[in-house]
């Protein structure tokens, strides 16, 4: 028996699994089919997690699954493995299927559909640089990019050092290019295994996500860490041994030796299909949606996560922010919606937490730059302070730095550098970014407060307080 | 030369301290004399500290106190210790007080004031038990408190046990009276010194400023910890041994021998002063401020901390909630506006948070029964979670409860109960409280997300999820 209606997944991850999950919550089998179709060899797995498999955090690739093609069969969501949709025919209603599931070239077959989900990704911004394609050289994409980056670090542990390309020194080196969120948390992955870590960026300062002078507070940081940072370095290519594989990386500065260099250079996203269907696309070339997840002037198509823009509700402006966090609430939202339920998604502040070692990075709304290009003007502060009270064992010193609209006294941005319990605090001023708050409200906020906690005023306070103040003192002029 | 005002603040703590130092910070010597009586031994101290400095993760006195007398007086402000205030006469515009500089009885003055500032604080609650007094049953308030206390601990530990009051059997044994904030922090303290500890509390669980359901998992925790933890109970005498020393405490079920006995049975505003002068008080004999910390009516008197009420921005209603963090932030506003600046407060929502060992505490808003007490309507949901992503190492369990207003969704409350990285999640729910967003508002909020940090949906929104479709739910009827 037919259902009524026909709901296709293109991609089989966050959004597009969340989605088929949260529709199927809704609707019966015989009320709503659906396909899901994902080319790669995992469906549902956490990206996020790859460089702490690799690091050894995480043991085991099944950790990072978190529901296998199976799990989603028996609750009757045809996933198909090894499918790749090669063309998106909108008129038509339909797409063009190629299964590989028998390694070969794959038969072809048209798949129509009521609801289409495009759930696509991203994909990882790999530079035409010389050497780019040698063997050594990875990316932490996929589930596959991290097994085959774990299999040669593995089969080169192996090894006895000498001989080895990094230099014969029984000393194990790793590049990684790129000093954003993958750079560091890859950073830190070869620290704990062992190795001896670069880091390379263009950048005046690692984590281009803060300012420069937060920026400079991670640059510190890694370098007493034994990581070697190096900063405003433009890569020219890829060192190659005899046998041509990756053997180190050259800048125009200089070149960097390693037994393995990893990219990770950001992603953008993966919309060649839309594309050629005619979608609309924004400037990052990141689908554009509706509040409801809906592709713009486009009734059952929907999209989510890393292949589209969202609206950044402290700029006004449509952004990619490719995060799982993101992705996973709008699989929930589209599928909500086509379940005959209904959800929006307000859109983004910008919120996004890493670490490297024990160091904890966070922010949150519009960085200095970011507020200057859509015509803000602000005063901006910069406060150390402890996550603990100053007396309570284990206290560790934080900054944070607060940036408040020029007269309104509104918060716009948020960021943090420090050690355990820093991060997390991002929160309190995504939160009050939500709610468009001012300093001077944040500064009345009842926060949670013990000494194992927090010092009596939380740095966060303390920042808003002194945000106000700057912009009390700045309004004459 | 006379200076063209003169503030006179009475206590010499957290309030009153902040409001001389934000005074002189916009004030000069010449255009604002400050005087502050301080009746005890130390100025500016943590008394949040005490529990820490008991169980010894605080090495001594001194790094509690915040700022001595002599830093005080340093910044021109003329702190008298040993100094109590008897009488306060409004129409006169001065206070009497008495020093007690030399140990006797005091000389007595007149002390005419300007502006005023009642920071008199709390006392604890001393039930009229037989025994109370006793020596050997110690309060955790003041750092004199602590200084008994520590010293009787050090004493014991020193005797080799055999004889010692707690029963002769080598095992040391301390009884709280008491499990709220003060008790399970002091129940941690004496497991950290080596103790067998119990602690007695009258309520139906642990914790009573939780719903009974997450109290229940906080009880089932301090069990696990080997915490004797009795519930239900009233003590009737506390137990005495053949000098007079307490030996342990009774209640209407049984005896508890102990070494030591400590009240944590909370505190009530410390007052009379102010009643006998005739100063608005609220229900629970807290001093009533306007929002700007003035007390009502009265234009040059200012009050603050664990004296006042404060208003609940959730229930709508004032009430005592004496923590560190409101003193702190009172006392600036106060200081603020006497230097001639403007600050409010506009309330709190009743934000808290402790740990019992690894266990993290944690509340805000209203719990079931103050929401019925004022009349409100509500679904309330509990979901477990984890603290950081389900594969990455060190994540802990946490259950999360939310309360959501019947019909608007809006977030009346959350509870929280789990371990490291749990308690300071509270303040996530803390500014949405203070923005009135609802539990579906909440579903949407951008929040820091990385392995080590959170599952990809955090605890908090999964409670929000659950919560706005529970309001969703019970809508029809």
């Amino acid at each position: 028996m037919a259902a009524a209606e026909r709901m296709v997944v293109i991609g089989g991850d966050a959004t597009g699994m969340s989605a088929a999950s949260q529709a199927r919550r809704l609707k019966k089998p015989e009320e709503l089919e659906i396909v899901a179709f994902e080319r790669g060899h995992f469906a549902s797995f956490s990206a996020c997690g790859i460089p702490y498999w690799v690091g050894g955090d995480v043991t085991g690739r099944d950790n990072l699954i978190a529901r296998t093609p199976e799990e989603h069969r028996a609750r009757s969501i045809d996933l198909r493995m090894h499918t790749e949709v090669t063309e998106l025919d909108v008129p038509g209603q339909r797409v063009r299927v190629t299964e590989h599931e028998d390694g070969g070239p794959g038969t072809q077959r048209w798949v129509g559909y009521d609801q289409l989900v495009l759930a696509t990704g991203a994909r990882p911004v790999r530079p035409p640089l010389p050497g780019i394609e040698a063997p050594g050289v990875y990316g932490v994409q996929t589930l596959d990019d991290g097994q085959a980056l774990i299999d040669a670090l593995e089969k080169n542990e192996d090894l006895a050092g000498e001989g080895a390309p990094g230099g014969g020194d029984g000393v194990r080196r790793a590049v990684v290019v790129g000093a954003g969120y993958i750079g560091v948390e890859m950073a830190e992955a070869f620290v704990n295994r062992g190795y001896q870590v670069t880091v390379i960026d263009r950048g005046q300062q690692p984590m281009s996500t803060l300012d420069p002078d937060m920026g400079a507070l991670v640059y510190d940081a890694m370098c007493a860490m034994g990581i070697e940072t190096v900063r405003n370095a433009s890569v020219t290519r890829i060192l190659t041994d005899a046998r041509g594989r990756a053997a180190g990386v050259a800048t125009d500065d200089g070149e960097y030796p390693a037994d393995v260099v990893v990219l990770g250079l950001g992603v953008r996203p993966e919309t060649e299909l839309a594309a050629a269907a005619g979608l609309p696309l924004g400037e990052s070339g990141g689908l554009l949606t509706d509040l409801a997840m809906r592709v713009r002037d486009h009734g059952n198509i929907w999209s989510g996560g890393d292949c589209v823009e969202v609206l950044n509700l402290v700029s006004g402006r449509p952004q990619h922010v490719p995060l799982g966090t993101h992705a996973n609430k709008h699989g929930q939202i589209i599928g909500a919606n086509i379940g005959g339920d209904y959800a929006t998604f307000p859109g983004i502040v910008g919120t996004a937490v890493s670490k490297v070692c024990d160091l904890e990075i966070a922010r949150t709304g519009l960085l200095e730059r970011q507020a200057a290009a859509v015509g803000l003007q602000f005063e901006t502060v910069v406060i150390e302070s402890t996550s603990r009270a100053g007396y309570y064992p284990g206290t560790k010193p934080m900054h944070v730095k607060m940036i408040a609209e020029r007269r309104s006294g509104r918060v716009l941005g948020v960021q943090i550098v420090g050690r355990e319990n820093a991060g997390k605090r991002v929160d309190i001023a995504a939160v009050a970014l939500h709610a468009g708050m001012t300093a001077e409200q944040m500064t009345g906020l009842d926060l949670g407060y013990a000494p194992p906690f927090s010092p009596v005023w939380d740095p966060v306070l303390v920042a808003a307080r002194k945000a106000s103040a700057a912009v009390r003192a700045a309004r004459p002029n």
